[in-house]
């Protein structure tokens, strides 16, 4: 099972590709896809390219996103809002579901606590992940956010199988 | 010279599309384009596609999309950051370069005032294009965006007209 997390971002947009198989995670790939600069719209098109080809490169079996925080100025909550439906949009397209995951959610999971520094996701992920070579905060986020998921559905599989068996 | 103007919404997005020929403009079509219920990324993709399918039938020249009003709750700012980013995305994917205008430019280029009601807006541009059944006030608004776009291209024909004989 392929999991692909995604940190967005308007100026830099973080992608992280896990492999999870028999509750081992392996690391697959990491990055940033940048926006450059111009216009809102050819800043969009560029992340929309870039997160495609990831996507295209990678083909995952899920995809997750981290839910915006929107306690920000609304200038900035804006931005984030349109490089979200970017990153809401690649995998939805690639007919994947896009689970979300609230920043302290991914924090709990990753580091088991929700108020955790950017440092200490970073660490965490690459003791969870040994041998991925971190292409950035973004990119740490984002692998995070891909554990998280993984989690998440290893979880939810659990809960099925003991309703099986309970119903059996 | 074919124009298309959006009015981004996560709801409802509306579209319209004008011909401006010799300074005369005349409707092509306007319309709506619905999310739907479901997770978000669904949501954004069923924009995506409508929107796409709008474009490739009509196949405008340009494009211009109501710049957003961010003076609302946060909550409300991301949603109509997510969809004005498919707004923006889906002409800047067919290669066109996408205006943006703020509302009151909108409404001053075609009621003559900045601060016109919704209904105003819906009449004047049924005035200014006769014929247009509006299927609702975002595809009136997808017109006047439309409308605005195209004053402002003519305008800036003339002022390089004006540069070319002043500089010839």
């Amino acid at each position: 099972m392929r999991i692909m997390g995604i940190d967005p971002g308007l100026r830099r947009l973080g992608w992280g590709i896990i492999d999870v198989s028999g509750g081992r995670m392996s690391h697959v790939g990491n990055g940033t896809c940048l926006s450059g600069g111009g216009a809102l719209a050819v800043r969009l098109l560029a992340l929309h390219e870039q997160l495609t080809d990831v996507l295209n490169r990678f083909s995952p079996d899920h995809a997750a996103v981290e839910q915006t925080f929107v306690n920000r100025d609304s200038a900035g909550t804006l931005k984030l809002g349109q490089a979200r439906a970017i990153a809401l949009l690649v995998p939805a397209q690639a007919g994947l579901e896009v689970g979300e995951y609230a920043p302290n959610s991914v924090k709990k999971a990753v580091v088991g606590v929700g108020h955790a520094a950017k440092e200490q996701v970073s660490h965490m992920v690459s003791l969870q992940l040994p041998g991925a070579v971190l292409d950035g905060p973004d990119a740490a986020d984002a692998l995070a956010i891909a554990i998280c998921h993984s989690f998440h559905i290893q979880n939810s599989g659990r809960l099925e199988a003991a309703l099986r068996r309970a119903s059996a």
